[in-house]
Order: C-alpha cells, then structure tokens, then sequence
C-alpha cells in the first residue's frame, strides 16, 4: 500500500538482492523509518522488540531470518540454532512456527550450496501467498461492503468501524480487515471508518489511522468508548476486525474491547464481520471463552503513554497515580453467536461449526 | 474523604471564615495542589478552567462565588452580574444554575446588609445537603453490595467495576457512585474497584484511581476495553456508574463508554446500578436517545495524553498521526432496559417511568 505515495508492503528484499526491509513500527505513527535486517540478530531483535508486529508478517519475517542464517552457515546445526532463536521471539505467535516450519521442510533435503536459493524461494513463495490471501479477504469483504451501500442512498458514505491493526503493517500487503475497506475505497464507494483508538497500546491511532491517512481513505480516531453510541445513531453501517485465533465453533479471540463493539452491533442490528487468513482457525479449539488461555501483558502499557510532544520530542508519560495497581488483559473472547461473518480467503462463512467444516474439509477432519 | 491520611472535602471555607478553597483537580494525579478563591473571578476561571469539576460539587463551588461577590458589593446589579458571569462557565451543568438559583432565593429580599451572610449560609448548607444526599446514596448502595457478598463464599473479593470518576471529588463529599463503595470499605467488606481509565479525558485513571488509592480501597485500573472480558470470567460482581442525566423512563446518560460496560453486564447477568442525587432526575425528558443532545468535545481531548515523565515533568503527548482526523463524543445513553437499579437518596429505584414517579411523586407531577 501506500506512504506519501509511494508502494510500500509489510517485508521486502533489498535492492542488494538478499539483506530484508521492514518498517520500524515503533517509530509510528510520528516518523517512518525502514530497517535494513542483515543478520539472524537483526531479525530476532525486530521481532522480539515489536519494531515488526502482526501475525502473517513476523511469519514472513522470520522465514526470512532463516535466509539470512543459511547464507552465512548452511550446515544442520545453523539452521537448528536459527530456528530456536527465532521461535523464541514471540512464542504465542501461531504465524511464526509455521513461517519457520516452512523454510525447515523447504531446505531439509536440499544440498547444502541450494539451501539458501531454496529458502528465498519459500519465502517469497510465503509473501506471495500471504497478499493473495488477503486480496480474496479483500474482494469476499469488498461484496459484502457493497451490498450494505447498495441498501443505502447512492452516494451515502458508509462507516465501518474497526478495531485495533489488522491492517497492511500486520501482513505482508493489504492487512486483513482493512483488505475490503481499501477495494471498497479503490473502487470509488464512499467508505469512511471509524478507528479506536485501542488502548492499551494503540495500535488503532497510531497504526490503522496512519495506515488510512497515507492510502487517502476518510477516517476518524475515537476513544474505545465511543462505538456503541456511534452505533445507536446509526452512525456504523459494519464492523471488521482482524483476528488472532478463531475456534471451530466460530468463536473470535482478538484484541481486548472486541467483545464490546460486538455487543453495542447485535444490540442496535449493525454486521460484525472479523477477517482472517484460514491459517489463524484452529480446528483443535472448540469454546473459545474456555479453551483460549488470555495474554497479561506487563503494567506499563497502561500505566503509560507515549506519543510526540509540542516541540517534536517523543516522550512517555505516566498516565495512573503512583502505587495504583494496573491489570493488563491483551485479548478477549467474541462468541460466535455475535458474529455475523468470518471473511476469508475461501468467502464469508458463518461463525458455526457446521460452516467452517464445510468450507475447510480437510482440516477440519484433522 | 482521605488524602495522605488527612480529611478532605471537594470543597470548604477557609481558616479565614470567607474564602474559598478547592483540589485542583487538573494537577491530579501527579501533584496535589489546594487552591484559595478569593473572587468572583477566580471561581468563575476554577469552574471553566476544569480545576473543580462534577456536576454537584461546582454547584457548591458557584453558590460560594456569589458569597464572594456579595462580599464586594451586594447590591442587586452586582448579583445579577456575578450570576451571569458564573451560569456561563459551563452552560450545560445542571446542578450549577440551581446552585446559583439558590443563593438568588436566599438574598433576594434580604436587606444589603445581611446578604452576605444570608449566601453564606445557604452555601453551607447546599454543602451539607450534598453530603446527606451522598451518605445516603452510601448506605442504600451498601445494601446492595451486602446482599451480593452474603450470595459469595464468606471473605470473598467483591468486585465492583466503575466507569469515569462519580467520586468525592465531584461532590463535596462521598461521591455517588463511590459512596457505597467506600461505605463498604469501611465496614469491613472485602471490596475491590476495576477502574475504566476512561478516555478520553483520563478520569478514572487520575480522579477515581487516585480517590481509591488514597482512601486504601484496593482496586486496579483497567483499559476501556476490559471490563467486558472481566465479566465473561466471572470477576465482577456488580458495576456502579454515577450519572450527568437520567430521564423520566429511566435512561441513564452518563461518561461515553457506560452503555458499552451495561451491555456486557447483561449479556453476563451482571447487576448494573447508576446512582445519582434525585435532582440529576430530568423529569421532562422521556426517550433519552431522543431527548439528550450529546456534546462533542474538542479533538485534542482524544489526539493528546497529559502525564508524567520518568524524570517528573508533566508533558503532553500527541498519539494520532499528523493529520488523522478525530470525534470526541463526550456521552452516551443507557437504555432503561440495561439498568439493574438507580441508587439514589430516597432508595434503590427500578429504571422505569412507574418507580420513579412513584419515589419523586412531587417531581414527577411538574
């Protein structure tokens, strides 16, 4: 997608051919530097410190970091030692292990002097895969978005609100709640999206509404509080949110305060969509309010803030008084009884156990 | 209420007998800062400036600015200039024209004379009235959380989630929705308070945070987005909000977000109070989804965060990308239908058009 007008994506291989480019996430939304990773150290560090963050992207990330490795020993041992450094980075990301797996069974019976052709290759092949499954996210998305503008006056805009970054940042291209709302937008229709804010760690304000703002798309930044009167005035026409792992029953687990918005949209008859690659269903997990373990993540993400002063320093400050307790809970369980629709690579399928199995047979038999 | 282990009051006359002393709730919860206000002046920039707010306490702050006034002049232009200046400081709280009513009624057909001491007199007892109104909104809120530990396991943590800051600090004492929680506390019960850090302006996290932590109420604050997540699992017992309006048939419009948290209480069969002095009852307004016009804010409340740096100075940060435009809806409304009960002075009344009627006869025959 687009930064100042210029096409960017979430990973890319260096004019150099080999050294890989990401976007340093921290640094946004108040400055945009790429980072050039050369070394195995290099892509662990960027994981591990959230410079890149979003499923499908560290898991192309990472399959990179393999590369990389290979290049300067691809001996059995390296590789092992690459591959724990790297799983090690985020272990509670599904998109990761299976980015590393990837490469192990792409190498593995390869000659040592192809072992670094054949690892670029599946990673490429992994980026490629990874925008082709958002781009169908995109189009599955984009029907539904104009179905919801064809019931409406021509012209009306259409809000989608939408929660936390499952944007371009988090994928290799396009993101996954975001894909419908860009092919809605490059198709013309007058989409404008509501963005929370998604405290604690903003990655609503700080990361979709940059995401937005350089792709041209209206939007406007809110406090998590907002939705559900947005919603009461008829002022959201659809909700889409990423999701970090979804039940066989249709249960979505993602970021803290989803639950909510889903409630505040069964509640005033507005859709609740969430989008996903097939990979982020697990077939294994049946009620999500059960089987879902959720992440505490430390204080200081509440306690905290961090954003850009008058004069263009970029400060953190303590928001809580002192020796106030904070409790840091990362995700929440959405029933699958609120969700209108999964988005997928294979079409909008129903929050069921009926449908899912029907539409992804061969994992669902696993 | 307690700050450091010394008495406190939202508001109260100074060791000189006249003049007024406030917290200065913008200092909060860094610094804590008492102000003198010696003139008509300096109440009228404590009340438009934020350094005192909630709506019954600046009715108390603005009866006292016409004390002051009088003291200068108290001829009848003098007064009607004085009402003027303070009913425009913040044109939409209630309690503030009727704190200023009062003092009118008091004076007006006193000699010059004796008016100052007339004003005063009725300052200090619109105080004591706030403190009465709240003790009993204390002890009917107290009955509802003893029935809901007698259900619990004996010692077991009653968890009470409150939204935005319904504290002492608001009022001139107790608070509404904290008076049964502090009621609780001290009787012994084993309370605990998750505290909504309530964006965008922060009240949770620095007032209600603050109040608790000072009173030793143990408590925890949490992101907005939490408290649904917490009742799926069971950790909230009941919610307690204050309210800015409530409508005849029950609508409680409170702090943007408070209709989010009623939801999820249902959706998990969890109690959901609002309490509020009866004069926070509009009994003109039906439908409070028609009836309220919702104030939005400035852009700058949701796009900056104030807090303390590492090394203590206070900055404000920006959190939005450059050019991200932001909405900055300040309230919603709870349908009746979400209320589990309104806790007032007269009781505990069911938000519905009959009960209230039938608690505030006299009112509801206007």
């Amino acid at each position: 997608m687009l930064i100042d007008g210029k096409r960017m994506c979430g990973v890319w291989i260096e004019t150099d051919g080999w050294s890989v480019g990401i976007i340093d996430q921290t640094k946004l939304p108040h400055a945009v530097s790429a980072l050039r990773l050369a070394t195995l150290a290099d892509v662990a560090y960027a994981i591990s410190s959230m410079q890149t963050r979003g499923a499908p992207v560290i898991g192309a990330v990472a399959a990179y970091g393999l590369c990389l490795a290979l290049r300067v020993d691809p001996s059995d041992a390296a590789l092992a030692h690459a591959y724990a450094t790297l799983v090690a980075t985020r272990p509670t990301a599904v998109n990761l292990k299976w980015g590393l797996d990837e490469i192990v069974a792409a190498v593995r019976n390869q000659p040592r002097g192809e072992r670094v052709a054949a690892a670029y290759a599946r990673a490429a092949a992994i980026c490629r895969e990874d925008i082709a499954n958002n781009e169908a996210i995109g189009r599955h998305g984009l029907a539904v978005i104009e179905r919801i503008a064809a019931a409406k006056a021509a012209g009306a805009r259409i809000n989608v609100l939408t929660h936390c970054n499952a944007g371009w940042l988090a994928t290799v291209d396009w993101g996954t709640a975001t894909a419908p709302i860009y092919k809605a937008h490059l198709k013309g229709l007058p989409v404008h999206v509501w963005v929370d804010e998604t405290r604690p760690r903003n990655q609503g304000a700080s990361l979709t509404a940059w995401e937005l703002g350089h792709q041209g798309v209206p939007h406007a930044v809110i406090a998590d509080n907002t939705g559900g009167h947005l919603m009461q005035h008829g002022l959201v026409d659809l909700v889409i949110t990423g999701a970090d792992r979804v039940t066989a029953q249709g249960d979505v687990c993602n970021k803290i305060g989803t639950y909510l918005k889903a409630l505040a949209a069964q509640d005033n008859g507005v859709p609740f969509y969430a989008a996903m690659p097939s990979s982020t269903i697990d077939f294994a997990l049946g009620d999500g309010l059960v089987d879902i373990p959720i992440e505490q993540r430390g204080p200081e993400e509440v306690a905290t803030m961090t954003g850009r002063t008058a004069d263009g320093r970029i400060e953190t400050v303590t928001v809580v008084p002192d020796g106030s307790p904070v409790a840091n809970y990362a995700f929440d369980v959405t029933p699958a009884r609120l969700v209108t629709g999964l988005i997928t690579e294979r079409g909008v399928i129903a929050a069921t156990r009926k449908s899912l199995a029907a539409s992804f047979p061969e994992r669902a038999q696993q």
